[in-house]
């Protein structure tokens, strides 16, 4: 399946960096559901590169919703979404063709593809096509939003400086909505991106933790085997670049925790059953319990940077040294945070729709 | 899709704890792959309980091939392996029908399957079942080592107690495959044991982390989107009961590094590109790079501790408390090492058969 | 996926002829489903051979439920049931390893699993694999009936010898529901049995066309591309061992119509759209109409006959000819019909399950 | 999955007729395919109308492959081509909205969409959608020719006037590429026009049969359960609009058979094992016994004809009666063969990468 995911919700991606242009068709949807172009917009804004701390690119983002839509309404059939390459500069990249950037994956595109990968601005691989990601999952985003389901993510954490954690999810996920540079505690938004900008100085880059969270999903969503929500979800999540470890509530932490601490008791909070604690994410036996399901993800800092590095040549076979140029993100994690959000809403959308049918979503 | 993981080659699971058995079924695997009952055995045997540090209940874990096997060698049909239940004993558990236990997947399954579901034992949800992916998964890993490919795992932590990194992981590895309880420093063994055992000794119980590693596995494997090789593999991971977070490569830790300690820098060893450093776990965006996958998963404490706790009774809809009785395990972290060498078994090599074509397995 | 079909609601097969026991996992069902052994009996037993008509192989077929069925009802887990193998004769092929038997897929099953098969009673493609099938579509039917849909087929022709076409389909559904031989119009049974017993008496075989119905589907079931209601069906119709050929509605001899003599008009018939004439089969674009859905599959005479004919040995590269022995059945379309109402009932209850959701089932 | 068909290579479509473009994701395929843009403009000319026989309706069929495709190269990335429509009259419809077109799917479409189809034209249902199947077909074709695996189709039938059936089948095949009326006996060629044109004359029209061939398979191709090769063909020929019944070998013919005329004998053709006669169609047991693979599609008549025609208004809930105008086809047999090779490509070409893995395909 490759670039497809989702059973009964699907999203496939297709595109390369400095191609003519990247996109998703979003597939599975009923009939009916409204789509905003204006949201569309803002998600995709909130992807794009930000002051000094971003990459120079500035790509529009100008997308073109080619199908399976009609007169503001999905029509049930597929959806798919253009978003044209603008902002190319090929140049940049061609005298490096052959010399593989430590971090990134042109030495493994070149054993996968044999050198037919279109390697301009990483092809493929570029964080440029979770532009798609995001405006597929931004028509997600909003059919979930009608039933009552919400996703957000913060920054958790940039080289160490740390947001605090999520207090009433509900209304961090509000807050968090349209934020440029999505923390709950503002007042550690300079201290990020001076670390940020420092890494920028040295022609360095740095990384972070993103931690989500979805509200509003019923309990009895996931299966005990194999399509777990944690596995589901990290599937996915693991497709956003730069991400090298998901975990669910306390997550690693818990390995440190004796049972009595780790368990979340429970009890009646009117109706509804509630956890005391949330050590398990909202999550037992893959499935949901109905409290906020809570994730987070490790972001490496961009493997792209300006100090001088030891790499092989792979068509000469000679071990050499790059000092790439062209433009880059001294961090990815902010503009990250948008993606992860999209790539979650697939994920739980194709969840409920398998449970409840693809109906139901309208 | 459920209980059935892969799409080149496939397992299906099923069974309850307290049913008639479990079992799984291995489909896609091409004829003339020799498989070998001893070898099924010994990897159940890793994953039974061993001495007081595991739950009384002793399943003699005899299993049946039913299918798919005709004089030692796979015939390229589906294999079905059924595992008989013999040692239950259901009425430690029917009184506590309705009282959701802390931790477990109680409440989650009631609201999934209604009342219907077969609760004995925790029934689909038991570790119990992950006898049928260490059955499953043994053939699979047979497989693998006749292409060089050999999977390892060991415990990289009890409630604190560090076992060291690995090493030489090929070396490793095969020390690795007879231990009964896998830490690379034997020497932290009885601390480990110690830990559990005071846990025990307080009805209580602890988690860990285990470390694990692939090698052999050529540069090439895994794809950019969906279906990167983290994607594939925690997607499955997160089946094995417990598991509350993966990480590969440097993990967690890699956020607060700096791109230019983050990355691996790339020379030739001999003729073959290595990376200096791993903090990628072998794969670059999504694609294996030739070096060993690793990766860590966390492990919670078991669920089922003795000392009471606040739960509630979802058919009578009130509060309660519960101090649960029956057997159990106070740390599972040992016995599922073995079921994580299954699960990443089965992922690789359903991965290997996309790529290369049922065929090449034989 | 090779041994498994569906997606929402999925079967998968295993087993071989001669081997310990064939089996099928049904997945994807949710709770509270009633499961009768009762009636999982009544519908094997409309598969098995009948009088001198059949295969003197008269196996017991009988089954046990490992798993997913809890008191009477579904628990929403995969279902795993295992018919045992016991009246085997498997020196009856033994000398005829390597001689290819015509219409057969000895040859074919050695080309794909290069002698590793197991050849003993066709193994993994023998009819006998059809019991499971049977047995997985036992409760799937089970499951459709309490929707209020129902499948029945009848022996449309054997060799010529033709049944009247569905007349009030729901009645004659209920009608076929019990019949050994599953005729509409009793008249026709002997001189179909004539063919048969005629065939027989020559040692060669006979074929026919099965005519299906499916009553009480709602309308809007199927997808434009590429899973439309034809696709689906006819994907596992073509499993069943001697299909040759599948077709809606008026089928072939449409080719031949006018456009104004195939269209089907439609009306009110009280509130409900109905049409004038069912040309195509209650589906339009690959969505049924609300019409019953109504498909023959051509089944091609047994390919085992006791007469010489001409084949290679595929071992010793040479021409030879074969007189086969053993146990068969000089016609297979009486009992083929119990295997296409439940192959019909799996696609389709899979489809439904996309659409409305696998709860929607219970 | 619904728009997707194919697990290891597969399509994704999208697109409706009156929309801004229709077009396909083509992903599985390996990098290294030379990708021909003459060779997919020659297979859109062949499925382009031609004079009086079919539509005035003519597109231009201007395609941009927007990704996975660079220097001439398949890159190994998804392949997504889209096409602009052009030449469209909305308004020819408008005024039909809620009158059913007997045949058509304006009905189901109805049931399934709920009144947010895009209804102009067909939307999603129009055979203009399969432009984008015989582009996405073309790169297939193109890939499977290189591996010397070739398919074609001719028109067996129009409305009772019969061409001959495949002799050679290598050399027909051939000889039908370039053909804008694929007959094998030329001389048919104007019966089957008159036919189409005298329907046409009185407003309404015809159907026919198309015959199959798929040369250069090796034996060993398919799987007894359940991705058969009749099924998986079947299963995509159904999604071409208008197919109401798929055969193979004899096909329906087989059923009036004995056993001992529809055995196909096999002998050694030099060092290759064929058989005498092919009433198999090139399968057994679901798996190619290395014979051309012979089909026939059964096409009905095109639903559009102007003819008064009795139907429903499913808006005011009136029975009524519809005299379509606008745009249409007499006959579509001729302009769907080569969706037919389109189709059947794309399903080879996915059993091909699962049994000998995506990379062989380069």
């Amino acid at each position: 399946m490759k670039n497809t995911f989702g059973n009964n919700v699907s999203v496939t991606l297709f595109g390369e960096s400095h191609g003519a242009a990247i996109g998703a068709v979003v597939d599975g949807l009923p009939a009916g559901i409204p789509v905003s172009e204006d949201f569309i917009c803002h998600q995709l804004s909130l992807r794009r590169p930000i002051g000094k701390i971003s990459t120079p690119r500035r790509e529009a983002d100008k997308f073109h919703i080619l199908s399976g839509v009609y007169n503001g309404y999905t029509t049930g059939t597929s959806i798919a979404i253009v978003i044209e390459n603008t902002n190319t500069h090929s140049s940049d990249y061609s005298d490096m063709r052959s010399i593989a950037r430590p971090g990134h994956a042109d030495y493994t595109a070149y054993c996968k593809y044999k050198g037919y990968e279109d390697y301009r601005g990483g092809g493929h691989f570029s964080g440029r096509i979770t532009a798609a990601l995001v405006a597929a999952g931004a028509v997600i985003l909003s059919a979930l939003k009608n039933k009552g389901i919400t996703i957000g993510t913060h920054i958790k954490s940039v080289h160490g400086v740390c947001d605090r954690s999520f207090g009433n999810i509900e209304e961090d996920i509000l807050a968090l909505a349209d934020k440029e540079f999505a923390v709950l505690d503002e007042s550690v938004e300079e201290q990020m991106k001076d670390e940020i900008t420092k890494a920028a100085d040295q022609g360095d880059s740095v990384g972070g933790v993103l931690e989500s969270a979805i509200c509003g999903l019923t309990a009895g969503v996931g299966e005990p085997w194999f399509d777990t929500l944690e596995g589901c979800l990290s599937h996915i999540l693991f497709s956003v670049p730069a991400i090298k470890g998901v975990e669910f509530g306390a997550g690693f932490d818990i390995s440190n925790m004796y049972g009595s601490e780790a368990n979340d008791c429970l009890c009646f909070d009117g109706e509804k059953v509630i956890t005391k604690t949330n050590n398990n994410g909202g999550i037992n036996g893959g499935i949901t319990n109905g409290m906020p399901v809570v994730f987070r993800c490790a972001v490496k800092p961009t493997p792209t940077i300006f100090k001088e590095q030891e790499t092989v040549d792979f068509k000469t076979n000679e071990n050499t040294v790059i000092s790439p140029r062209g433009r880059h993100d001294p961090c990815i994690v902010h503009r990250a945070r948008v993606v992860v959000d999209s790539v979650a809403a697939i994920a739980v959308c194709d969840m409920l729709a398998a449970k409840f049918g693809s109906d139901w979503l309208a």
